[in-house]
């Protein structure tokens, strides 16, 4: 398929007619549907849409005149994005190589649509790897005295580098309310456990001592309640009283890799909508 | 929910604006769109639609005049049902209880919205527990010079019930061309294997033979091409070399009558169009 | 097979040819060893095994002997039942039928070895479903002012029915530690979450707000603290935005009764041995 | 765990004491056992055991002695190695990188055990990301004509390299007859279909032509019969009407890499017996 296609999310108060509206729309200036997915949240009275479709005019043109007609017409908050359009990402590491490596392999392959625009790390270890993918890599040690100054600098690199969404591939320092409040961007983090189970420090080692018979993994949008934030994808595996700690780890990080790279594919791709600290996936 | 809702099914040539006409019909009279999901096949140029919503006037009026727009001005072919109606179905059983045990406890739960108006079997093995669901039990034993008459039997047994679905829950008979030509009501059966693997006779042996490390069960439309019809739903399970053929077939159990059952609440809850051999599952 | 078996779990502190002298024994005696599993948790030094053997001379000598033998000589704690004897459990019930019905259904089939000895309900509501089954029915309504002589009623109705495990097929009243201190046999409970996630009342509602992908069930023995006893078994689905209070409900039927039923057949065939809360299940 | 470990994989005709006499000749020698997992097939009459310990003495005369033990007095096949020992294995690749990467990254972190001596490929694609990794490349190109000849110089460059596995990560070449025979050293192969379903070319589109609702992949040791090769691991992901063959494929290369590197490791670990087109994996 190489005409280049508009993506819109809409959500808000739901109403009669939106669906009508928005396709009628479309259809009255030309433009083609390839994917249209919507859900209703009855309890809360929330419409949500996400729309894909090929439009026959001028591209900038029809996302302008698409979000005024959602705005003024349905009352509809949008998010709009052009499939030719490749957005930047910044990455967050430490010590572990396979989220971080996962994605970099995805992006390479055009599974996930997006330009690594820096790498950052408070460690020095994945330097070298990043080096050899050719991405920029950014060491910024952090301790508990150098921490504000330390995210004061990833904020300036995560700025500069021009980043739209900041990917935490096991970065295992926590982020500060302020980073979170002052990135301006998305977060999505990887939790080693299957949330709202082990959440905080070493959850394979809690699942270990609670004797679960599975273990799971979870992304999440990073918000200032640790581990609280809306959950986006989560997988799971059997274990047994076989698995040893260190078996749990690395069941585990298959989960954590395949978690992750979904849940920044379907971020990328326009499919995620965050409200009320849950998330609606159109998939 | 208590107000009466209509589904309607719609397949045909893809062109477009059909979600706008769609949607524009049911909103200019009132009424209030529940769920609406489609499905394009690109390759085939063939448009798919489940809609369904609550009318605001008489609800069999919206459902004729509905399907008078769908064929006049969209060319579609459509299939609408109500939800207060209870379709009937009629169940071929032989000697195994447990997929027709768990039907008729679904459809005494209320999961599965139907009423079994008929039990036809070639054994006597469950007349007792037909009994006890008080379920009128229709002993039709079949044998190689006897199956022509047997099945006319069944066949009229079938029609006077006023069944709608005919399900085979491990009914061990191979139902001939002339049976499926002449029934007039879908025929979904369940097989004990992943098909297209193990397709035939005794699946769990010649999985155990293959020595393969998943087994699964199939819930497919019956055509006059054994195992070969529209596939609805797929379960599995992962064995080892543990597992002797009876564990398999204990193991298969569970997933026959779980993606048996799966399959015959969607159906009945208008989920399903079958096309060119597959199926679109609207979930 | 029609020969008799033992079943032998053993555990204890480890040490060096524990194997060799379990098998060693068996051998000498002329028995033939069917299945052997062992375990060790090197952390806390604890040996475990499961033997199944045919043995050459008389059921019961043997067994004394076995038991002798590896209290005496290994310092193993041991528990051992035999093939030909079917065991009796009590069902504890509210409203529910799904998982009541499921192990009724297995025990019929002979899927899950035992005689259920008697049906204890605080409602009424499945008394009628126990007398088709002919199982004895007795109501013990609970309220908060009659709640211990209700339990010293259930604990007389356990004692007198001669069941060596209790089973509580979503039985909707916390038990006291009074009741499990007095009861003298296991208790198996389900719980409808993925434990630790969601202990407590309304799991499915708690799962819902937080908008978890993933749902589950847990099968453990009841212990004083509620919803924290020895996990046995734990199986997950998953579910979408799409899902409603009522599908997760739905969805986790199919869970519960999956995992009790599993979690009551590894106990019944003596293949869970509980430490430390935690639990060695070999399968 | 610092000290070295014996593996011993064994087979033969089973007969009463086994397990006693495996056990007692490591105990009488001061070995300790860490693991061990038996299995019968009671229908051929053949008995597998895999065993794990440290032994008291000197490593390579305790496996000498092992295996004459086994040998003279069980009748017993023997299969032994020491996890200090870093066997190398040879890969054989492509175009596609998803499956050679995976492998690669699990040698570095160190979860698969062995040296990658060499990659063989009928293309130059992968040379520059072998190099990345400092792994030997050889580019073997093959044509109908040329095939003979290639397949000569790929065995002159695994037997120069001193692979004791060879690994088929998506190499798109049928390996004659001729070469498995001349190899000497076990091949594995994924083939990306749930086989026995959708043997041979193409399988994703077959799968999407007969509209299946589970795809998988599955590792085998491949033999003369193409894709007829006993099967070692195989994983499965559901996929609905939406999904196109491209998406069969973006989700099938998860399950190949998955399932491919499972089935290496555990043939590295020893805990694979092949007989009879079937495989033991004691995991």
């Amino acid at each position: 398929m190489s005409e280049e296609r508009i993506v819109a999310l809409l959500h808000g108060r739901d109403r009669a007619g939106i669906v009508a509206r928005v396709s009628g729309w479309i259809y009255a200036r030309g433009g083609n549907i390839l994917h249209a997915d919507q859900h209703r949240d009855t309890q809360e009275g929330i419409f949500f849409q996400r729309v894909e479709w090929v439009p026959a005019g001028d591209v900038e043109t029809e996302m302008r005149l698409f979000e005024e007609m959602a705005r003024v017409d349905l009352d509809m908050q949008t998010s709009l994005m052009r499939s030719s359009r490749k957005p930047k990402i910044a990455l967050m590491v430490s010590g572990f190589e396979h989220c971080f490596n996962d994605i970099v392999m995805r992006c390479r392959s055009g599974e996930i649509n997006c330009q690594i625009a820096c790498v950052i790390s408070n460690h020095e270890k994945l330097r070298w790897m990043s080096q050899t993918y050719e991405l920029p890599f950014y060491y910024t040690p952090v301790t508990a005295q150098t921490k504000p100054a330390a995210e004061a600098e990833q904020l300036d690199i995560i700025a500069k580098s021009g980043a739209e969404l900041v990917v935490m591939a096991r970065y295992m320092q926590i982020l500060s309310a302020n980073f979170l409040d002052t990135c301006g961007v998305p977060v999505i983090n990887i939790h080693h456990s299957f949330l709202p189970a082990f959440a905080g420090a070493k959850p394979y080692h809690q699942a270990y001592e609670r004797g679960v018979k599975i273990i799971g993994a979870t992304a999440h949008y990073a918000t200032k309640d640790l581990d609280e934030g809306p959950i986006i994808a989560q997988s799971v595996v059997r274990v047994s009283h076989r698995d040893t700690v260190e078996d749990l780890m690395r069941k585990g990080r298959e989960l954590e890799r395949e978690v992750l790279s979904e849940a920044v594919r379907c971020h990328l791709e326009g499919r995620i909508l965050a409200y009320k600290n849950k998330t609606v996936v159109f998939d």
